[in-house]
Protein backbone atom coordinates (compact mmCIF):
# COMPACT_ATOMS: atom_id res chain seq x y z
CA UNK A 1 0.00 0.00 0.00
CA UNK A 2 1.17 3.42 -0.96
CA UNK A 3 2.29 6.29 1.00
CA UNK A 4 0.21 9.12 0.48
CA UNK A 5 2.40 12.54 -0.42
CA UNK A 6 0.80 15.46 1.61
CA UNK A 7 0.52 17.98 -0.69
CA UNK A 8 -0.73 20.25 1.91
CA UNK A 9 1.95 20.36 4.08
CA UNK A 10 5.09 20.62 1.76
CA UNK A 11 2.93 23.81 0.31
CA UNK A 12 2.34 25.07 4.01
CA UNK A 13 5.96 24.84 4.72
CA UNK A 14 6.50 26.49 1.48
CA UNK A 15 4.01 29.36 2.08
CA UNK A 16 5.37 29.69 5.85
CA UNK A 17 9.17 30.26 4.34
CA UNK A 18 7.96 32.88 2.11
CA UNK A 19 5.68 34.90 4.89
CA UNK A 20 9.05 34.70 7.00
CA UNK A 21 10.77 36.28 4.10
CA UNK A 22 8.47 39.02 3.26
CA UNK A 23 8.60 40.31 6.80
CA UNK A 24 12.34 41.28 6.09
CA UNK A 25 11.36 43.12 3.06
CA UNK A 26 10.46 46.97 3.03
CA UNK A 27 8.14 46.90 0.75
CA UNK A 28 4.98 44.39 -0.82
CA UNK A 29 5.16 42.25 -3.31
CA UNK A 30 2.24 42.66 -5.74
CA UNK A 31 0.16 40.29 -8.14
CA UNK A 32 -2.04 41.44 -10.37
CA UNK A 33 -5.23 38.58 -11.32
CA UNK A 34 -7.11 39.12 -14.36
CA UNK A 35 -10.39 37.50 -14.17
CA UNK A 36 -12.26 37.08 -17.32
CA UNK A 37 -14.91 34.06 -17.38
CA UNK A 38 -17.87 32.80 -15.42
CA UNK A 39 -16.20 29.51 -14.84
CA UNK A 40 -17.43 28.70 -11.25
CA UNK A 41 -13.98 26.64 -11.13
CA UNK A 42 -11.84 29.58 -11.44
CA UNK A 43 -13.77 31.77 -9.20
CA UNK A 44 -12.77 29.19 -6.53
CA UNK A 45 -9.56 29.72 -7.67
CA UNK A 46 -9.08 33.45 -8.02
CA UNK A 47 -10.38 33.47 -4.33
CA UNK A 48 -7.98 30.80 -2.97
CA UNK A 49 -4.93 33.08 -5.08
CA UNK A 50 -6.02 35.54 -2.91
CA UNK A 51 -6.55 34.39 0.03
CA UNK A 52 -2.92 32.60 0.28
CA UNK A 53 -1.64 36.33 -0.63
CA UNK A 54 -3.44 37.85 2.18
CA UNK A 55 -2.25 35.11 4.64
CA UNK A 56 1.48 35.57 3.62
CA UNK A 57 1.93 39.01 3.11
CA UNK A 58 1.02 39.42 -1.13
CA UNK A 59 -0.75 42.48 -1.97
CA UNK A 60 -3.58 41.34 -4.89
CA UNK A 61 -5.20 43.20 -7.23
CA UNK A 62 -8.29 41.17 -8.65
CA UNK A 63 -9.81 42.58 -12.05
CA UNK A 64 -12.78 40.91 -12.36
CA UNK A 65 -14.98 41.02 -15.59
CA UNK A 66 -18.25 40.57 -16.96
CA UNK A 67 -18.56 39.30 -20.81
CA UNK A 68 -18.67 42.82 -22.05
CA UNK A 69 -15.00 42.94 -21.68
CA UNK A 70 -13.25 43.48 -24.99
CA UNK A 71 -9.92 42.31 -26.66
CA UNK A 72 -8.50 46.35 -26.96
CA UNK A 73 -9.52 46.82 -23.26
CA UNK A 74 -8.01 43.96 -21.91
CA UNK A 75 -4.55 44.51 -23.48
CA UNK A 76 -4.64 48.63 -22.34
CA UNK A 77 -5.45 46.80 -18.96
CA UNK A 78 -1.96 44.56 -19.49
CA UNK A 79 0.05 47.23 -20.81
CA UNK A 80 -0.85 49.72 -17.94
CA UNK A 81 0.08 47.31 -15.66
CA UNK A 82 3.81 46.11 -17.35
CA UNK A 83 3.96 49.45 -17.01
CA UNK A 84 3.10 49.85 -13.55
CA UNK A 85 6.55 49.49 -10.87
CA UNK A 86 4.28 48.98 -8.18
CA UNK A 87 2.99 45.32 -9.91
CA UNK A 88 5.37 42.63 -9.88
CA UNK A 89 3.10 40.01 -11.45
CA UNK A 90 0.07 39.23 -13.75
CA UNK A 91 -2.13 36.59 -13.93
CA UNK A 92 -4.30 35.56 -16.49
CA UNK A 93 -6.81 33.11 -14.96
CA UNK A 94 -7.30 30.74 -17.81
CA UNK A 95 -9.50 30.14 -19.81
CA UNK A 96 -10.86 33.75 -21.37
CA UNK A 97 -14.35 34.32 -22.29
CA UNK A 98 -14.41 32.49 -26.06
CA UNK A 99 -14.99 35.63 -27.58
CA UNK A 100 -11.19 36.86 -25.97
CA UNK A 101 -7.96 35.28 -27.92
CA UNK A 102 -5.65 33.97 -25.14
CA UNK A 103 -2.40 33.71 -26.76
CA UNK A 104 -2.63 37.24 -27.83
CA UNK A 105 -2.91 38.13 -24.26
CA UNK A 106 -0.58 35.87 -22.90
CA UNK A 107 1.87 37.25 -25.35
CA UNK A 108 1.83 40.83 -24.32
CA UNK A 109 2.32 40.34 -20.55
CA UNK A 110 6.04 41.36 -20.05
CA UNK A 111 8.32 38.07 -19.50
CA UNK A 112 9.52 39.43 -16.15
CA UNK A 113 6.20 39.66 -14.46
CA UNK A 114 4.61 36.89 -16.41
CA UNK A 115 3.73 34.71 -13.15
CA UNK A 116 2.55 31.84 -14.75
CA UNK A 117 5.29 31.39 -16.56
CA UNK A 118 3.25 31.10 -20.30
CA UNK A 119 4.85 33.51 -22.39
CA UNK A 120 6.52 32.21 -25.49
CA UNK A 121 9.88 33.93 -23.64
CA UNK A 122 9.77 31.89 -20.61
CA UNK A 123 8.03 28.33 -22.14
CA UNK A 124 11.58 29.06 -25.23
CA UNK A 125 13.80 29.57 -21.97
CA UNK A 126 12.49 26.29 -20.36
CA UNK A 127 12.87 24.49 -23.21
CA UNK A 128 16.58 25.20 -23.72
CA UNK A 129 17.23 25.21 -20.08
CA UNK A 130 18.06 28.98 -19.91
CA UNK A 131 16.76 30.27 -16.48
CA UNK A 132 12.90 31.37 -17.46
CA UNK A 133 12.09 34.25 -14.88
CA UNK A 134 9.54 32.09 -13.80
CA UNK A 135 8.27 28.12 -14.38
CA UNK A 136 4.45 27.13 -14.83
CA UNK A 137 3.51 26.93 -10.99
CA UNK A 138 1.95 23.22 -11.49
CA UNK A 139 5.33 21.91 -13.19
CA UNK A 140 7.29 23.49 -10.42
CA UNK A 141 5.24 22.40 -7.68
CA UNK A 142 5.15 18.57 -8.79
CA UNK A 143 9.17 19.11 -9.21
CA UNK A 144 9.00 20.25 -5.52
CA UNK A 145 6.60 17.33 -4.34
CA UNK A 146 9.09 14.74 -5.68
CA UNK A 147 12.27 16.64 -4.49
CA UNK A 148 10.78 16.32 -0.71
CA UNK A 149 9.75 12.54 -1.05
CA UNK A 150 13.18 12.06 -1.98
CA UNK A 151 12.76 10.68 -5.44
CA UNK A 152 15.26 10.84 -7.65
CA UNK A 153 14.86 11.88 -11.34
CA UNK A 154 18.49 11.11 -12.91
CA UNK A 155 17.46 7.68 -15.55
CA UNK A 156 13.92 7.24 -14.44
CA UNK A 157 11.51 6.40 -17.00
CA UNK A 158 8.78 9.15 -16.26
CA UNK A 159 5.50 9.04 -18.23
CA UNK A 160 3.26 12.58 -18.60
CA UNK A 161 -0.38 11.78 -19.76
CA UNK A 162 -1.65 15.15 -21.47
CA UNK A 163 0.18 17.40 -23.41
CA UNK A 164 -1.41 21.13 -22.72
CA UNK A 165 0.46 24.32 -22.78
CA UNK A 166 0.32 24.84 -19.17
CA UNK A 167 0.64 21.39 -17.66
CA UNK A 168 2.23 18.26 -19.58
CA UNK A 169 4.47 19.93 -21.77
CA UNK A 170 6.20 22.43 -19.81
CA UNK A 171 6.53 19.27 -17.13
CA UNK A 172 8.05 17.18 -19.80
CA UNK A 173 10.68 19.72 -20.67
CA UNK A 174 11.58 20.39 -16.81
CA UNK A 175 11.89 16.51 -16.08
CA UNK A 176 13.58 16.12 -19.07
CA UNK A 177 16.15 19.43 -18.33
CA UNK A 178 16.32 17.28 -14.77
CA UNK A 179 17.44 13.93 -16.61
CA UNK A 180 14.46 11.81 -16.34
CA UNK A 181 13.42 10.24 -19.36
CA UNK A 182 10.33 11.62 -19.87
CA UNK A 183 7.70 10.00 -22.58
CA UNK A 184 4.62 12.40 -23.06
CA UNK A 185 1.66 10.48 -23.63
CA UNK A 186 -2.24 12.13 -24.87
CA UNK A 187 -5.40 11.48 -25.90
CA UNK A 188 -4.21 10.63 -29.74
CA UNK A 189 -1.70 8.19 -27.78
CA UNK A 190 -2.56 4.21 -28.28
CA UNK A 191 -2.50 1.92 -25.70
CA UNK A 192 -1.78 4.24 -23.17
CA UNK A 193 -1.81 0.97 -20.90
CA UNK A 194 1.37 -0.44 -22.47
CA UNK A 195 3.14 2.97 -22.17
CA UNK A 196 1.88 3.49 -18.69
CA UNK A 197 3.12 0.17 -17.27
CA UNK A 198 6.95 1.50 -18.00
CA UNK A 199 6.45 4.73 -15.99
CA UNK A 200 8.34 4.75 -12.43
CA UNK A 201 7.00 7.77 -12.42
CA UNK A 202 3.84 8.52 -13.94
CA UNK A 203 2.04 11.25 -13.98
CA UNK A 204 -1.19 12.36 -15.49
CA UNK A 205 -2.96 15.54 -15.87
CA UNK A 206 -5.86 15.03 -18.46
CA UNK A 207 -8.81 16.41 -16.33
CA UNK A 208 -10.37 12.75 -17.07
CA UNK A 209 -11.65 10.88 -14.00
CA UNK A 210 -10.43 7.47 -13.11
CA UNK A 211 -8.52 7.22 -16.41
CA UNK A 212 -5.89 5.77 -14.81
CA UNK A 213 -6.68 2.57 -13.16
CA UNK A 214 -4.40 0.06 -11.02
CA UNK A 215 -3.95 -2.37 -14.33
CA UNK A 216 -1.84 0.47 -16.18
CA UNK A 217 0.19 1.31 -13.25
CA UNK A 218 3.62 -0.77 -12.40
CA UNK A 219 4.07 -2.07 -8.96
CA UNK A 220 5.91 0.36 -6.73
CA UNK A 221 5.72 3.32 -9.12
CA UNK A 222 5.02 6.65 -8.10
CA UNK A 223 2.03 8.44 -9.29
CA UNK A 224 0.77 11.86 -9.35
CA UNK A 225 -2.27 13.02 -9.77
CA UNK A 226 -2.66 16.61 -11.57
CA UNK A 227 -6.42 16.19 -12.63
CA UNK A 228 -8.86 17.56 -10.76
CA UNK A 229 -12.86 17.52 -11.68
CA UNK A 230 -16.06 17.88 -9.71
CA UNK A 231 -18.07 15.78 -9.88
CA UNK A 232 -22.21 16.22 -9.45
CA UNK A 233 -22.27 15.12 -6.16
CA UNK A 234 -19.48 18.22 -5.77
CA UNK A 235 -16.87 15.80 -4.36
CA UNK A 236 -13.54 16.70 -6.60
CA UNK A 237 -11.50 13.62 -7.99
CA UNK A 238 -8.45 13.25 -10.06
CA UNK A 239 -7.42 11.29 -13.16
CA UNK A 240 -6.35 8.10 -11.02
CA UNK A 241 -8.51 5.41 -9.42
CA UNK A 242 -7.06 6.95 -6.05
CA UNK A 243 -8.54 3.83 -3.97
CA UNK A 244 -7.25 0.97 -6.16
CA UNK A 245 -4.37 2.38 -7.46
CA UNK A 246 -2.72 3.10 -4.36
CA UNK A 247 -2.46 -0.72 -3.77
CA UNK A 248 -0.14 -0.69 -6.62
CA UNK A 249 1.81 2.33 -6.08
CA UNK A 250 4.66 2.86 -3.94
CA UNK A 251 3.87 6.88 -3.73
CA UNK A 252 0.30 8.49 -4.54
CA UNK A 253 -0.97 12.23 -4.16
CA UNK A 254 -4.38 12.27 -3.11
CA UNK A 255 -6.82 15.09 -4.65
CA UNK A 256 -7.89 17.20 -3.08
CA UNK A 257 -4.30 17.44 -0.85
CA UNK A 258 -1.80 16.70 -3.58
CA UNK A 259 -0.61 19.14 -6.25
CA UNK A 260 -3.45 21.10 -5.75
CA UNK A 261 -1.86 23.44 -2.75
CA UNK A 262 1.72 23.12 -4.60
CA UNK A 263 0.53 24.63 -7.56
CA UNK A 264 -1.15 27.87 -5.31
CA UNK A 265 2.49 27.69 -2.80
CA UNK A 266 4.43 28.13 -6.27
CA UNK A 267 2.26 30.95 -7.87
CA UNK A 268 3.56 32.67 -4.14
CA UNK A 269 7.23 31.68 -4.73
CA UNK A 270 7.22 33.31 -8.01
CA UNK A 271 5.29 36.48 -7.45
CA UNK A 272 8.19 36.52 -4.60
CA UNK A 273 10.75 35.54 -7.13
CA UNK A 274 9.60 38.24 -9.89
CA UNK A 275 9.50 40.69 -6.78
CA UNK A 276 13.39 40.00 -6.01
CA UNK A 277 14.18 40.71 -9.59
CA UNK A 278 12.28 43.95 -9.99
CA UNK A 279 13.91 45.12 -6.49
CA UNK B 1 15.73 -5.30 -45.76
CA UNK B 2 14.48 -2.00 -45.16
CA UNK B 3 13.94 0.83 -48.25
CA UNK B 4 16.27 3.78 -48.08
CA UNK B 5 14.98 6.81 -47.55
CA UNK B 6 16.75 9.44 -50.45
CA UNK B 7 17.05 12.75 -48.26
CA UNK B 8 18.79 14.14 -51.13
CA UNK B 9 16.22 13.63 -53.61
CA UNK B 10 13.48 15.15 -51.62
CA UNK B 11 16.07 17.79 -50.49
CA UNK B 12 16.40 18.84 -54.37
CA UNK B 13 12.72 18.66 -54.73
CA UNK B 14 12.48 21.27 -51.93
CA UNK B 15 15.07 23.75 -53.28
CA UNK B 16 13.77 23.22 -57.10
CA UNK B 17 10.44 24.48 -55.91
CA UNK B 18 12.01 27.29 -54.14
CA UNK B 19 14.12 28.42 -57.14
CA UNK B 20 11.09 28.67 -59.42
CA UNK B 21 8.87 30.60 -56.90
CA UNK B 22 11.93 32.88 -56.30
CA UNK B 23 12.06 33.87 -60.15
CA UNK B 24 9.04 35.33 -59.77
CA UNK B 25 10.16 37.43 -56.66
CA UNK B 26 11.36 41.25 -57.91
CA UNK B 27 13.86 41.25 -54.94
CA UNK B 28 16.77 38.74 -53.54
CA UNK B 29 16.29 37.23 -49.98
CA UNK B 30 19.35 37.99 -48.44
CA UNK B 31 20.66 35.44 -45.03
CA UNK B 32 23.30 36.94 -43.24
CA UNK B 33 25.68 34.08 -41.96
CA UNK B 34 28.18 34.47 -38.71
CA UNK B 35 30.97 32.06 -38.66
CA UNK B 36 32.69 32.93 -35.56
CA UNK B 37 35.18 29.51 -34.70
CA UNK B 38 37.78 27.71 -36.80
CA UNK B 39 35.85 24.71 -36.52
CA UNK B 40 36.54 22.52 -39.78
CA UNK B 41 33.29 21.13 -39.87
CA UNK B 42 31.27 24.42 -39.86
CA UNK B 43 33.54 25.81 -42.48
CA UNK B 44 32.15 23.11 -44.74
CA UNK B 45 28.86 23.54 -42.91
CA UNK B 46 28.84 27.18 -43.83
CA UNK B 47 30.35 26.72 -47.48
CA UNK B 48 27.65 24.10 -48.40
CA UNK B 49 25.02 26.42 -47.10
CA UNK B 50 26.87 29.34 -49.39
CA UNK B 51 26.81 27.27 -52.69
CA UNK B 52 23.00 26.03 -52.06
CA UNK B 53 21.73 29.40 -51.36
CA UNK B 54 23.62 30.96 -54.75
CA UNK B 55 21.98 27.89 -56.40
CA UNK B 56 18.99 28.74 -55.78
CA UNK B 57 18.53 32.38 -55.75
CA UNK B 58 19.40 33.22 -52.42
CA UNK B 59 21.77 35.95 -51.38
CA UNK B 60 24.37 35.08 -49.10
CA UNK B 61 26.67 37.34 -46.18
CA UNK B 62 29.04 35.90 -44.63
CA UNK B 63 30.76 36.79 -41.72
CA UNK B 64 33.79 35.28 -41.13
CA UNK B 65 36.23 36.01 -37.18
CA UNK B 66 38.86 35.17 -36.13
CA UNK B 67 39.37 34.67 -32.32
CA UNK B 68 39.70 38.07 -31.99
CA UNK B 69 35.95 38.99 -32.28
CA UNK B 70 34.74 40.26 -29.21
CA UNK B 71 31.59 39.29 -27.40
CA UNK B 72 30.38 43.36 -27.75
CA UNK B 73 31.61 43.91 -31.35
CA UNK B 74 29.17 40.84 -32.36
CA UNK B 75 25.85 41.70 -30.50
CA UNK B 76 26.45 45.37 -32.57
CA UNK B 77 27.21 43.30 -35.87
CA UNK B 78 23.80 41.60 -34.78
CA UNK B 79 22.01 45.20 -33.69
CA UNK B 80 22.77 46.30 -36.83
CA UNK B 81 21.54 43.20 -39.00
CA UNK B 82 18.73 43.64 -37.12
CA UNK B 83 18.00 46.69 -38.47
CA UNK B 84 19.28 46.36 -41.79
CA UNK B 85 15.94 45.78 -43.79
CA UNK B 86 17.79 44.34 -46.65
CA UNK B 87 18.73 41.41 -44.54
CA UNK B 88 15.89 38.80 -43.96
CA UNK B 89 17.30 36.07 -42.76
CA UNK B 90 20.43 35.71 -39.70
CA UNK B 91 22.08 32.28 -39.01
CA UNK B 92 24.79 31.65 -36.41
CA UNK B 93 26.82 28.79 -36.96
CA UNK B 94 27.37 26.90 -33.73
CA UNK B 95 29.44 26.34 -31.99
CA UNK B 96 30.95 30.11 -31.14
CA UNK B 97 34.65 30.57 -30.37
CA UNK B 98 34.55 29.34 -26.25
CA UNK B 99 35.13 32.95 -25.35
CA UNK B 100 31.49 34.03 -26.50
CA UNK B 101 28.20 33.72 -24.64
CA UNK B 102 26.08 31.84 -27.28
CA UNK B 103 22.65 32.21 -25.65
CA UNK B 104 23.05 36.18 -25.42
CA UNK B 105 23.47 36.27 -28.76
CA UNK B 106 21.03 33.81 -30.26
CA UNK B 107 18.45 35.73 -27.50
CA UNK B 108 19.09 38.93 -29.21
CA UNK B 109 18.30 38.16 -33.07
CA UNK B 110 15.25 39.81 -34.02
CA UNK B 111 12.58 36.27 -33.91
CA UNK B 112 11.58 37.54 -37.52
CA UNK B 113 15.14 37.02 -38.77
CA UNK B 114 15.88 33.97 -36.54
CA UNK B 115 16.15 31.68 -39.97
CA UNK B 116 17.04 28.58 -37.40
CA UNK B 117 14.80 29.16 -34.79
CA UNK B 118 16.63 29.01 -32.13
CA UNK B 119 15.14 32.17 -30.36
CA UNK B 120 13.70 31.25 -27.41
CA UNK B 121 10.21 33.07 -28.46
CA UNK B 122 10.70 30.75 -31.46
CA UNK B 123 11.39 27.71 -29.37
CA UNK B 124 8.35 28.97 -27.15
CA UNK B 125 5.78 29.60 -29.86
CA UNK B 126 7.03 25.90 -31.30
CA UNK B 127 6.48 24.37 -27.49
CA UNK B 128 3.02 25.85 -27.46
CA UNK B 129 2.24 25.13 -31.59
CA UNK B 130 2.11 28.66 -32.02
CA UNK B 131 3.35 29.88 -35.17
CA UNK B 132 6.98 30.21 -34.45
CA UNK B 133 8.68 32.51 -36.87
CA UNK B 134 10.66 29.63 -38.16
CA UNK B 135 11.03 26.17 -37.52
CA UNK B 136 14.42 24.48 -36.92
CA UNK B 137 15.70 22.80 -39.83
CA UNK B 138 16.86 19.71 -38.90
CA UNK B 139 13.61 18.86 -37.37
CA UNK B 140 11.33 20.63 -39.89
CA UNK B 141 13.46 18.11 -42.52
CA UNK B 142 12.92 15.60 -40.67
CA UNK B 143 9.20 16.22 -40.23
CA UNK B 144 9.40 16.19 -44.24
CA UNK B 145 10.53 13.24 -44.81
CA UNK B 146 8.61 11.48 -42.87
CA UNK B 147 5.81 12.73 -45.17
CA UNK B 148 7.36 12.56 -47.79
CA UNK B 149 7.69 8.71 -47.29
CA UNK B 150 3.92 8.35 -46.24
CA UNK B 151 5.03 7.61 -42.50
CA UNK B 152 1.95 8.77 -40.38
CA UNK B 153 2.40 10.08 -36.85
CA UNK B 154 -0.32 10.16 -35.50
CA UNK B 155 -0.34 7.61 -32.35
CA UNK B 156 2.92 6.11 -33.48
CA UNK B 157 5.68 5.49 -30.75
CA UNK B 158 8.63 8.00 -31.51
CA UNK B 159 11.93 7.69 -29.34
CA UNK B 160 13.91 10.47 -30.23
CA UNK B 161 17.85 9.93 -28.94
CA UNK B 162 19.58 12.99 -27.85
CA UNK B 163 18.30 16.35 -26.11
CA UNK B 164 19.85 19.08 -27.64
CA UNK B 165 18.15 22.43 -27.86
CA UNK B 166 18.91 22.31 -31.58
CA UNK B 167 17.60 19.16 -32.60
CA UNK B 168 16.47 16.65 -29.79
CA UNK B 169 13.93 18.96 -28.00
CA UNK B 170 12.53 20.83 -30.73
CA UNK B 171 11.76 17.70 -32.60
CA UNK B 172 9.93 16.08 -29.59
CA UNK B 173 7.90 18.91 -29.79
CA UNK B 174 7.16 19.28 -32.88
CA UNK B 175 6.59 15.62 -33.32
CA UNK B 176 4.08 15.51 -30.49
CA UNK B 177 2.14 18.68 -31.86
CA UNK B 178 1.78 15.82 -34.82
CA UNK B 179 0.18 13.75 -32.64
CA UNK B 180 3.06 11.20 -32.43
CA UNK B 181 3.78 9.69 -28.87
CA UNK B 182 7.57 10.31 -28.19
CA UNK B 183 10.07 9.55 -25.52
CA UNK B 184 13.09 11.89 -25.13
CA UNK B 185 15.94 9.62 -24.28
CA UNK B 186 19.11 11.03 -23.72
CA UNK B 187 22.93 10.04 -22.21
CA UNK B 188 21.12 9.60 -18.71
CA UNK B 189 18.84 7.09 -19.83
CA UNK B 190 19.12 3.90 -18.43
CA UNK B 191 18.53 0.64 -20.69
CA UNK B 192 18.47 2.14 -23.74
CA UNK B 193 17.84 -0.72 -25.56
CA UNK B 194 14.27 -1.35 -23.79
CA UNK B 195 13.43 2.21 -24.52
CA UNK B 196 14.29 2.05 -28.90
CA UNK B 197 12.93 -1.51 -29.09
CA UNK B 198 9.42 -0.02 -28.40
CA UNK B 199 9.37 2.62 -31.12
CA UNK B 200 7.86 2.51 -34.15
CA UNK B 201 9.84 5.41 -35.32
CA UNK B 202 13.48 5.44 -33.97
CA UNK B 203 15.06 8.93 -33.98
CA UNK B 204 18.96 8.89 -32.91
CA UNK B 205 20.99 12.67 -32.90
CA UNK B 206 23.84 12.17 -30.42
CA UNK B 207 26.99 12.37 -32.61
CA UNK B 208 27.85 8.69 -30.70
CA UNK B 209 29.05 6.17 -34.11
CA UNK B 210 26.76 2.91 -34.15
CA UNK B 211 25.06 4.10 -30.91
CA UNK B 212 22.20 2.60 -32.22
CA UNK B 213 22.55 -1.11 -32.97
CA UNK B 214 20.76 -4.04 -34.82
CA UNK B 215 19.22 -5.41 -31.48
CA UNK B 216 18.20 -2.43 -30.22
CA UNK B 217 15.45 -2.02 -33.08
CA UNK B 218 11.98 -3.36 -33.49
CA UNK B 219 11.49 -5.29 -36.48
CA UNK B 220 9.98 -3.13 -38.88
CA UNK B 221 10.76 0.04 -37.59
CA UNK B 222 11.68 3.65 -39.26
CA UNK B 223 14.99 4.68 -38.49
CA UNK B 224 16.06 8.23 -39.18
CA UNK B 225 20.05 9.10 -38.37
CA UNK B 226 20.99 12.48 -37.40
CA UNK B 227 24.21 11.85 -36.15
CA UNK B 228 27.25 12.78 -38.69
CA UNK B 229 30.87 12.37 -37.38
CA UNK B 230 33.68 12.58 -39.39
CA UNK B 231 35.89 9.46 -39.05
CA UNK B 232 39.79 9.23 -38.69
CA UNK B 233 40.22 7.64 -42.15
CA UNK B 234 37.48 11.25 -43.46
CA UNK B 235 34.51 8.30 -43.92
CA UNK B 236 30.87 10.52 -42.42
CA UNK B 237 29.18 7.82 -39.98
CA UNK B 238 25.93 8.41 -38.08
CA UNK B 239 24.60 6.88 -34.53
CA UNK B 240 23.24 4.18 -36.64
CA UNK B 241 24.62 0.72 -37.59
CA UNK B 242 23.54 1.17 -40.85
CA UNK B 243 24.82 -2.20 -42.51
CA UNK B 244 23.44 -4.15 -39.72
CA UNK B 245 19.94 -2.45 -38.91
CA UNK B 246 18.85 -1.86 -42.48
CA UNK B 247 17.86 -6.15 -42.10
CA UNK B 248 16.02 -5.02 -38.94
CA UNK B 249 14.41 -1.39 -40.13
CA UNK B 250 11.23 -1.05 -43.01
CA UNK B 251 12.78 2.67 -43.86
CA UNK B 252 16.24 4.12 -43.07
CA UNK B 253 18.49 7.10 -43.74
CA UNK B 254 21.79 6.82 -44.76
CA UNK B 255 24.69 8.83 -43.59
CA UNK B 256 25.26 10.95 -45.76
CA UNK B 257 22.44 11.93 -48.01
CA UNK B 258 19.87 11.24 -45.68
CA UNK B 259 18.85 14.16 -43.26
CA UNK B 260 21.90 16.41 -44.05
CA UNK B 261 20.44 17.78 -47.18
CA UNK B 262 17.01 18.26 -45.70
CA UNK B 263 18.49 20.39 -43.09
CA UNK B 264 20.05 22.79 -45.91
CA UNK B 265 17.15 22.78 -47.58
CA UNK B 266 15.06 23.73 -44.83
CA UNK B 267 16.97 26.41 -44.29
CA UNK B 268 16.46 28.27 -47.43
CA UNK B 269 12.89 27.44 -47.14
CA UNK B 270 12.94 29.02 -43.59
CA UNK B 271 14.96 32.15 -45.33
CA UNK B 272 12.16 32.33 -47.97
CA UNK B 273 9.59 32.37 -45.55
CA UNK B 274 11.13 35.17 -43.71
CA UNK B 275 11.37 37.21 -46.48
CA UNK B 276 7.95 36.66 -47.85
CA UNK B 277 6.74 37.81 -43.81
CA UNK B 278 8.61 40.62 -44.21
CA UNK B 279 7.87 41.72 -47.84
Amino acid sequence: MADIIDGKRVADNICKKLKEKLKHESSTPTLAVILANNNSASKIYVSAKEKKSSQIGIKTCIYRFDSSITQGNLIKLIHELNADDSVNGILVQLPLYKHLNQNEILNIIDPKKDVDGFHPINTGRLCSNLNPYAIPCTPKGILKLLNEYGIKLQGKNVVVVGRSNIVGKPLALLLTNHDATVTLAHSKTKDLKKITKNADILISATGHPKLITADMVKKGAVVIDVGITRQLDKKLVGDVDFEKVKNQASLITPVPGGVGPMTIACLMENTYELFKLQN
